[in-house]
């Protein structure tokens, strides 16, 4: 008789665990225990199950205890809670709502409860309007909803990546929809300066948003609910979608001896072993490394779930396999936009103090004399040493691979020079012969060589106004058509035969569209004795900042 | 006074080298020397324009002389062919239209001339109506021609990257295209297992392909011209592209000193300096090293020219720059597919006797569950050691992105297991959890690891029928609908239930439709004590290679 492997939890970490164990071990037996009715089921599916882009529910069903079980011989017991661990005798105790509470042994264990969505005791959130979003039966629940009833008016609370895609997928439906999120700007994520992009998608098809204001209260009137925000501003809603963050669904741990952290997060080391022997963790409810800051991180995410089930399989199995943290790499559709980041973001690199630079390259997404070329916004953050600390993109086409790519090279350790010399698909429909990641490579190379020195938008009221001159180096045409206040206008194509007009005493803070005409400007302007800063990514940072 | 630099071609090494020269260096004489009117034109979209998928010539031309002048400060000199260099005493000498033949001096000297249209001398090549395509006047020629006379006929001679955009450019504007190659596949960058795939495209969008034969002799008919094959087929035709390869342009480099290779190629170090002290040379006309296999090869691709320019430039201005070899990434739209590749291919591995192994996978662009979702299949080239050498990639959507990743690996030298710890963008509208360059990176670990051993459809035939069981793992539904003459069916979720069918002494050879099941199957097979191989890529790639 092999190994005897208990699962608890059946979905993303769960069942790649249990069907890569099998794939190891024929002789195993492996039991999963799953809560509710489904298995293996696509969570990141259900909000466009719910808006309709997925028509057909049973898609969202990847397995089934039955598939599950004649493919790879698990033996899958469904509405089956574990209650508790006992981690002492090696033993589960399970609520089974066919079998009642029994108990079952273990050699090893792995544990893949998951997340649930933050219900926060606010006055009111017992309405049965105010839905949150995890599973079939709460997608379900959503769905009937909205499919049935009256339903014009929703409130999403919280602007993280459910928040938004739930504001598209009911506006897909023909909702009236506001946006509540806490935070100065949505999608946490990414810096101000990127989620405002998404922001103005958002509001350009119709989403109500509401930023730095928070639920004060719910009040049912009966077919509706009054959302009352802390600023006393409220909202009449027919459903709310509640989607402020999750917490580890890991209340059954307490007292089985497997150390969690300040938050409820299961413990484990590299190979995804928690402090009690035999006892494995992946998914939602540990705590990871955070792959570039090398903080303890929580960062709840398919990908990583998925990866991770299948590294506790092959330890279990006996091979040696390690988890090398989470990058927390996550992109999002929005209406026409693709919004994607991976590595860290300006605002945990200050709270960390951790040193870096960043720069913004604003291309397109292939050759621009080809049809279909869409502009693409790409910042790139990194350190002295050329160390790529985070990356962040949106645009309506080609984002996903050029992060993809810098993600890539963030976990192979690579550095600002290696995304220069990438040597990626080029042909017109697809790319530049300079790749938007090369691109942002060299911008990047050319600050730690010193070779330009920037500033950002949201820099420029640092400076002292009388004592700079705001430098503008577009074309008349560009110029004339909206600039920053207090600037003055000489094109780039004639800066060579006007620097008399410029006093070399007073440092100079050029800008253009896009950062790359102000860097040409900057070049000039530096060999001829001028102290210059270029704005890195110009107006166009600037005008999204202003938006 | 600064440096005195010249450049040879004004296009993509050239104008890039210039540009760059430019930003470094403001007190610098720079000349740029352009054989013909035009200077930094987009050579990659000339086809596009002919199919008039790009309407507007003037996007052809990135940048013109004077906007050249205006911006860098470079004196652009069009129509001035350089015809010798005279590098005992630093000076060109050119032929110029306007001034004649004159002699200029240099300090530094940057060669990118590029590379011409072979034109072999096949009896009858000397018709008007045999074109080749690498310039803007090719281009204005061609379309000319298309556009006023009554062209009804083309014949394509090469099935290379320029062939197959000419095909379907061609077909786009209506016109009866034939493809002759004269390898047994077309696109040589890429295995026949995967240029099969685009041969099924091109012949299902209505181009006849012609394979395995040449071109004997044209036989121009006053209207049209007639190609005569080897294979004494012939065609007749109204206008003939040839694109059977290019030639480095670098007849006027005889007897300059400078060391050329075998076949005409300038030979340059890592800095991309010559023979020839203080001068350089980029682009198409250059050798470099191939950065898998370190052989010298020539690879004329945009990106690596622009590159070049660029470290060229880096270099004179007296930084060290280093080009660290050419990987030949390459992408080619035909019709609805993409077709992308990087590093080397089998035959390339075959010929210089360098073990290799090679996985396949099909799968989905992104989660199949969320509409759009589109077949992919990918190709991975790797060694016993897990170094990657090359990978291939063809489908509708999101093979751009799985090669230029894969294409990162490469460059930063890393390896098989590398690949399946990507941490990769995933929302169901762009990839699945496991993204498929993870799943490649899978299939191949566990090929590594001896956890499965593969066989390719192409090896069946060593097999002997007889001593070995064809077993087809996929449902009964699938093999009634086809299957490998001679296999048997057992469906992988009946075959735990149905070992005892099996004969343990005779070795199976699985297969499903993908590799999956048959990879589950032999995990199942192996465990019970029987010898299993399994086909990679399963039924799809076997039906590819048999189009
Ligand atoms: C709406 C939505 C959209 C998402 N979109 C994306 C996306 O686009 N990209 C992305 O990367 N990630 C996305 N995610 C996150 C992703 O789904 C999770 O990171 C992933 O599912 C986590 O896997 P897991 O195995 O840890 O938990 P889950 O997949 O949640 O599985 C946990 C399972 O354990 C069960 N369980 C819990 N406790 C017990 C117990 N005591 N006994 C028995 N069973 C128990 C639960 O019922 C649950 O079925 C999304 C999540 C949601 C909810
Ligand atoms: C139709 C077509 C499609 C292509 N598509 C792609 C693609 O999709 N992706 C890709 O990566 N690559 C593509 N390429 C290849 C790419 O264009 C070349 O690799 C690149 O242009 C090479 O740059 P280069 O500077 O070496 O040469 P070029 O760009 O060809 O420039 C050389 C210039 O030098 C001039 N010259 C030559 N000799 C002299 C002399 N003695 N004196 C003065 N001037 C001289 C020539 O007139 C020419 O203008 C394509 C090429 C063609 C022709
Ligand atoms: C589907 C599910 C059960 C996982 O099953 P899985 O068998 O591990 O995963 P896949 O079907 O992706 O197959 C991967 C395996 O097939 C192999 N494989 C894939 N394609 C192959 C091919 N063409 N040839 C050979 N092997 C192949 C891989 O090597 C891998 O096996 P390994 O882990 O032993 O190396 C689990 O991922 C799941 O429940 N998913 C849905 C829930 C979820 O993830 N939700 C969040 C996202 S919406
Ligand atoms: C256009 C051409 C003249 C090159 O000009 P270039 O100025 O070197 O290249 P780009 O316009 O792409 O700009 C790149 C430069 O701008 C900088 N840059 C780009 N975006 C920037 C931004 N937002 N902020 C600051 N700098 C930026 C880069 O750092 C780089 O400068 P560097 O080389 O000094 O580091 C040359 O590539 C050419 O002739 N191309 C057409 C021909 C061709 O390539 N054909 C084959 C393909 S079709």
């Amino acid at each position: 008789m092999g190994k005897k492997i208990l699962l608890v939890g059946g979905v993303a970490g769960g069942a790649s665990a249990a069907a890569r164990l099998r794939r190891l071990d024929e002789t195993a037996q492996i039991i999963m225990f799953e809560r509710d009715e489904h298995i293996s089921f696509a969570n990141c599916g259900l909000p466009y199950y719910i808006g309709q882009n997925i028509k057909d529910r049973s898609k969202l069903l990847v397995q089934t205890p039955q598939s599950m079980n004649e493919r790879f011989n698990i033996d899958v017991r469904v509405h089956s809670e574990v209650i508790r661990i006992n981690s002492e005798r090696k033993t589960v105790t399970v609520n089974s709502k066919e079998k009642g509470i029994y108990e079952e042994s273990y050699d090893y264990l792995v544990l893949s409860p998951g997340a649930k969505a933050i219900r926060p005791p606010i006055p009111g959130i017992g309405s049965d309007k105010v839905f949150t979003l995890r599973n079939i039966p709460d997608t379900d629940t959503i769905k009937n909803f909205v499919d049935k009833q009256e339903v014009n008016q929703a409130v999403i609370i919280g602007g993280g990546f459910i928040g938004v895609e739930m504001a598209e997928n009911l506006k897909d439906r023909g909702l009236d929809v506001t946006l509540v999120e806490a935070a100065p700007h949505i999608l946490a994520p990414f810096d101000t300066d990127m989620a405002v992009i998404v922001e103005k998608e958002l509001v350009d098809h119709g989403v109500r948003l509401i930023l730095n204001d928070g639920v004060a209260s719910f009040n049912d009137k009966g077919d509706t609910v009054d959302v009352i925000l802390n600023s006393g501003q409220s909202f009449t809603a027919d459903a709310v979608i509640l989607a402020i963050g999750v917490i580890p669904d890991t209340g059954f741990l307490k007292d089985s001896g497997i150390e969690l952290g300040a938050k409820g997060h299961i413990l484990v080391n590299d190979k995804l072993e928690t402090s009690c022997q035999g006892v494995y963790a992946v998914g939602d409810a540990i705590e990871v490394v955070d792959f570039v800051t090398k903080q303890k991180v929580a960062i709840p995410l398919a990908g990583p779930a998925n990866k991770q089930g299948r590294i506790a399989a092959d330890n279990i199995a006996g091979l040696t396999s390690t988890y090398k943290g989470t990058q927390g790499t996550s992109i999002l559709k929005i209406f026409n936009l693709t919004a994607a980041c991976t590595g860290s973001n300006e605002r945990t690199l200050k709270r960390l103090k951790i040193p870096y630079k960043a720069i913004y390259v604003h291309p397109v997404s292939h050759a621009s004399y080809y049809p279909g070329a869409l502009p693409l916004s790409l910042k790139l953050i990194f350190n002295n040493e050329g160390n790529i600390l985070g990356a962040q993109g949106v645009g309506s086409d080609g984002v996903d691979k050029r992060i993809d790519v810098i993600a890539t090279v963030i976990r192979l350790n690579g550095k600002v020079s290696d995304l220069t010399e990438l040597e990626l698909c080029y042909a017109p429909p697809f790319s530049s012969a300079k790749d938007p990641v090369n691109m942002a490579g060299y911008v990047a190379e050319n600050v730690l060589a010193g070779r330009v020195d920037t500033f950002t938008y949201e820099e420029l009221n640092n400076f002292d106004k009388e004592n700079n001159l705001l430098l503008d180096v577009r074309t008349e045409f560009e110029f004339q058509n909206g600039h920053l206040a207090g600037a003055v206008n000489i094109p780039v194509d004639q800066l060579r035969k006007e620097l008399d007009k410029l006093d070399k005493r007073k440092p100079i803070l050029a800008y253009c569209q896009v950062g790359l005409r102000g860097y040409i400007a900057s070049r000039i302007l530096t060999q001829h004795g001028f102290t210059v800063k270029n704005m890195t990514g110009g107006y166009k940072s600037a005008s999204a900042l202003r938006f």
